[in-house]
């Protein structure tokens, strides 16, 4: 099986941009077949400021209205892929910017109204993931970078969770590639103690999850990324890790000392 | 010979929902393989008024600074892409939507400064156009949606001009489809008498392109149009036509009463 390495950058790399420069150019030195998904980070969000539109959050989560969704599409799909493409390109790759709706790769839903109405935000069909044209990008020896956007079957464009994507690809392309999933974020895996960036932990499965969501180490926004983490694992991704992102191309090797390996 | 249609949008489209939706409806039936270039409208011009960023023009051409080519990737690549790419796909289509960087499809130069300086607008090498790429993706049956947008060697997004893309794309792809070219506007085609919507000239080729010139029916926005249209009819594009964007069924057929059809 050929190696495959899927990564999730946040908005903390991407609104630093000499911490984004660093990033492409060890992400570029990765070997074997590569897919970059990426978030937005604050220029959405001053973007949105800036013309007058109200960001709503409920339970920490965005609610995407008709005009916020025009947004994030220009940030996520426009400028900030669009960007990153171009840096990869000047480092010698040949990489191609895309978001869900193109080649119909994350065919998805509108989220259905249950309790919150997110407004345009998507859920992806994860069966219907078009493995076939990833595959055929990636023989032809291109970098796939992501946007975390969306349409449904009407042709409306929806907001997709960036984390949910990187998951959502590295599971369906498991059964084709030898692959590793890494979630970059601003500290150097699940720490054990939140103050104590030297405080990693080095190996988490199902059960110690459990034990450290109930110790309060797992808690708020690293709850859902564990889960997705554990899924991947379970659902076949070979390697799953969660670390800093000025360590990937130690990550992607899975090398000793870098970042939190996960696995059922 | 496959044949291929390559279809140029301008603004007056794009700025008209209705318009545009009737728009793709009307290019999704169109037979055989598809390239979509699409410009950006008032949109650009609008986000950028709205974020204080004033619109330089000389000679009726906007300069683009810094902050302009971003707002112009965040509308062409961004926004109008993916609109235009979901809506295409809800017609049944799988359509991909590019800039001129992604798998360097379209390398370019920044413009050298000779008499003014455009800024961050583009030159594409033409001998440099990724055709195989291309031809892979008509071949796996996608339509092509471009942004007028690319990036140089050195990773700096810039603009260029949609009308250049149309022609360079249609001519690059010559030696292997049986293609037609349509630029699409708000006219029926070249008019005889500027205030007459249904005095469209059906035939011109250079000889009577050079007549019109200095009888003054070719002028202003027209003229590099005519240029464009009348190297590609050189370079092997086997129809170039110019027409209104709501005959563009008839155009692509070069149906009789259609458009301007242009030959060397």
């Amino acid at each position: 099986m050929e190696k495959l390495t899927v990564v999730k950058i946040g908005g903390n790399i991407i609104d630093n941009e000499a911490a984004l420069k660093q990033f492409v150019a060890d992400f570029s030195s990765i070997q074997g077949h590569k897919i970059l998904v990426h978030g937005g980070g604050k220029l959405a969000t001053e973007l949105s400021a800036k013309l007058g539109i109200e960001t709503q959050m409920v339970d920490g989560r965005r609610i995407t209205d008709a005009e916020t969704v025009k947004v994030v599409t220009m940030v996520y799909a426009g400028l900030i892929n669009k960007l990153i493409v171009a840096m990869l390109n000047a480092h010698g790759n040949t990489a191609i910017g895309l978001c869900g709706t193109d080649s119909k790769l994350l065919p998805a839903i509108k989220r259905p109204v249950v309790d919150i109405d997110y407004g345009w935000v998507g859920d992806v069909l994860k069966q219907e993931v078009n493995t076939a044209f990833i595959h055929t990008l990636l023989q032809a020896n291109n970098i796939i970078v992501l946007a975390p956007i969306t349409a449904n079957a009407n042709g409306d464009l929806l907001n997709i969770n960036a984390d949910t994507v990187a998951t959502t690809i590295a599971e369906a392309m498991s059964a084709e590639y030898e692959t590793t999933l890494v979630y970059c974020f601003e500290k150097k895996g699940v720490l054990l103690s939140v103050d104590d960036d030297n405080s990693a932990i080095a190996n988490i499965n199902e059960a110690s999850a459990e034990k450290l969501k109930q110790e309060g180490v797992i808690n708020k926004g690293m709850l859902p990324k564990i889960s997705n983490a554990i899924a991947a694992s379970k659902n076949g991704v070979a390697k799953v890790l969660i670390g800093h992102a000025e360590d990937i191309k130690a990550l992607a090797l899975n090398m000793e000392g870098y970042g939190t390996l996960i696995s059922q």
